[in-house]
């Protein structure tokens, strides 16, 4: 079994395998810990084995919404934000055909997302849009009550039951809420949606593998079970491998040396676009997993080429607190030839009759010498191929590794206390029932 | 007239006026400097007057170019990288319906891009599409030798021909490029192109109000001279404005303010995911201009409120070396109101008959002071509306408080020399002709 493999030798100039391998212990101390329970937020760590936990059965309930689903509507809308929107946007954009919306040829629904914004033309143009489709809504959340989702919400039930009737519209509405509280479930009950559980001890950003992430997924068409057998896969060998092939454990400890070396910025980057929600979702995970008590990695991303010719300058030249993760796809989908031009007037003849991937590995190559050269430490995440399976074990490696990464820095991987900030001045701002006390003090401050 | 307008006031709790103010009289210098050409790289400072030089007949001619491609095809293929891509991609996400594949209402063609990766996948599921559709080609190149672009187009250039024949092909395709000289402008003059010239003057990242950029925004069915007089009314803004309320000058000055004072990241936000990619064309701006001699700050992006529930932990709470500038635009285009619902489990009744975007509004105020006490300064941009007009000032401001803000750092804003270090090594790896001492040496070394 081939996995996804972690290359930390670009970084060696600038961390000693010494300064690196310290972590050895501390590393396995804090695996264990994520399996056992028992560190820093261990309320949170039920998504260390649902790889392994979720059953046939569960992932059988999900495939057979997901079809009825299909067999409805053209555009499923997804309404959740933070992890209710981001780990199912970015496997299915990973997993989507480049020109999804182009695409005649895909029967699967497109998945449109709602609820993780507040911008009244986003909403007036998806509602437009959709007068004309057949639409469904997967709504996520814990609670029912948060702004951005309920907002989408209401306008999206309210339209679909105009549309379609009351009755037909409980057909098309799936709710992924708390299994017994909230205002999503009180709703869910009444109105007899189906419903998948959010468990209590998985918290938003390490959700994709539940329902949030697995019924999105499987509505666009992609294989959830090989999704899953790639992140067990990954949990597997997260624990059994030794820490020098061991890519989680390697990648928290290598971040943490450079880290404590100054480089207090890490740049995800790829080399296919199609990576790009990725590092949306990555974002998520490291940030909000890291960045508290004025510490933490700042957690960035490019898309190469395409940014070499845009943040390429800064990277190769700018302040030095920099270093690089890029994840690598060994093997495209796809086959195209660079075709021969008789004048050769653009001198590209030297690349004809080579695969286009092969001038996207030498760029990948280039680039890497060219920033080691340049100051930036390199990472690389190699996997074989971009498919459900591997999806699976990068997800995993990068959540299991982000919670030992979480524990040697001494923070709480799992919880978010800054997120709350500005929820509260926005209701007071908006004079929430209940917020009487916060609505006076920020007009006096204005 | 209202211009947009720069409030730096949530950022004086960390920068004094008097240390912002201290730049008055050198960014008022720099101002005179990229006018008269006096500065480091005066070579490449053709962009400062663009706006006001630009002919009423030059506008006339990209929009007949326009028309003649919108009557014939339905979606247009812009390949270039960088420069050539941002821009134009930009000023079409921020003025485009946010579901436009799917806007069938929509007569323009659709603008899709190439040549800006060199994505195997992304390249033969582009192909495929358009296979069934049919297309145009408006390829962007000051030498038509540039790897990714010269790819992209041999392939597309190979199958426009074979799709309408290579008389028809001739129509469909406008080279951008240099007035006499390169590969591309030797092929267009022998195919019998029709052709705009990308002036020797202007740099990439400075090439939106030129053919480069409007041509394709042009295409995509938007107003390029409401664009260009919106450029126009900001250089003349910037060059009479007083310091004060000059917001060019103000930006410049309060960014290096923020610098020296050890925030070395620049998280541009925006609270309309339309934006997305103006902040992808400003990070090309900004890092390309100002990531050099191992200095300048590090651009960033995020799209709020999204991007609250994943990055907004981190501005709360990580590290304190960033500050954050808010694009906020006053008015939307559309009109939604908050419905109201009889059983209110969401708790939302509060905000019923409300617009959407009053609470977005809110949410970007309670933002702003959470960020500002968790110790992030603010900078807030204001347009009054998201229109051709504004996006010209948006982008004329950007583009001379660059120049202003890059010669303050004391660096060349115009050059890129750290951007040839990856091209250098792919080609010693692929082993162009012209490489073969760099080929054995890289070889050596790996």
């Amino acid at each position: 079994m081939e996995h996804i493999k972690l290359s930390i030798d670009k970084s060696l100039n600038f961390v000693s395998k010494e300064e690196i391998f310290k972590f050895e212990e501390s590393s396995k101390k804090h695996l264990i810990s994520l399996h056992e329970g028992t560190g820093k937020g261990n309320d949170f760590v039920g998504w260390v084995d649902l790889p392994s936990r979720i059953t046939e059965a569960e992932l059988n309930d999900i495939e057979a919404t997901a079809k009825s689903l299909k067999d409805k509507v053209e555009v499923l809308v997804v309404v959740g934000i933070g992890g209710s929107y981001l780990g199912a946007k970015a496997v299915n954009d990973a997993l989507a055909h480049s020109f999804d919306h182009l695409n005649s040829g895909d029967e699967n629904p497109l998945v449109l997302y709602a609820g993780q914004n507040i911008s009244e033309d986003y909403l007036y143009e998806l509602t437009d849009i959709l007068k004309s489709i057949e639409f469904g809504i997967c709504v996520i959340s814990k609670s029912g009550t948060t702004t951005e989702p309920a907002i989408a919400f209401r306008l999206l039930k309210e339209m679909l039951e105009e549309q379609v009737g009351k009755e037909e519209a409980r057909e098309r509405i799936v709710a992924i809420t708390d299994e017994s509280k909230g205002a999503l479930r009180t709703l869910a009950d009444q109105e007899g949606y189906k419903t998948f559980v959010i468990p209590d001890n998985v918290g938003g950003r390490y959700s994709v593998l539940t329902p949030v992430g697995l019924l999105p997924i499987a509505v666009a068409g992609h294989d959830i079970k090989a999704l899953v057998n790639g992140a067990k896969s990954m949990q597997d060998y997260s624990v059994a491998a030794a820490f020098e092939e061991n890519p989680a454990l390697l990648y928290a400890a290598t971040r943490n040396a450079l880290y404590q070396k100054g480089k207090g910025i890490e740049i995800l980057a790829n080399y296919n676009p199609k990576l790009h929600n990725v590092a949306e979702w990555w974002k998520q995970l490291y940030g909000e997993s890291e960045g508290k008590e004025n510490k933490g990695i700042f957690p960035a991303s490019v898309d190469f080429t395409s940014d070499l010719h845009s943040m390429g300058q800064y990277i190769q030249e700018g302040q030095r607190n920099i270093f690089e993760t890029v994840i690598s796809v060994a093997k495209p989908n796809h086959t195209v030839y660079i075709p021969e031009d008789k004048d050769n007037l653009d001198k590209l003849n030297y690349l004809a009759g080579k695969r286009v991937d092969e001038v996207n590995k030498m760029a990948e190559l280039g680039t890497q010498l060219a920033h080691v050269d340049g100051g930036v430490p390199n990472l690389k995440i190699e996997m074989p191929q971009l498919n459900e399976f591997y999806l699976g074990e990068l997800l995993y490696f990068f959540e299991i590794a982000c919670g030992v990464s979480g524990y040697i820095l001494d923070v709480n991987p799992f919880d978010q206390p800054g997120v709350e900030a500005y929820k509260s001045n926005m209701f007071a701002l908006l004079e929430k029932p209940g917020f009487e006390e916060e609505s006076a003090k920020i007009k006096e401050r204005l």
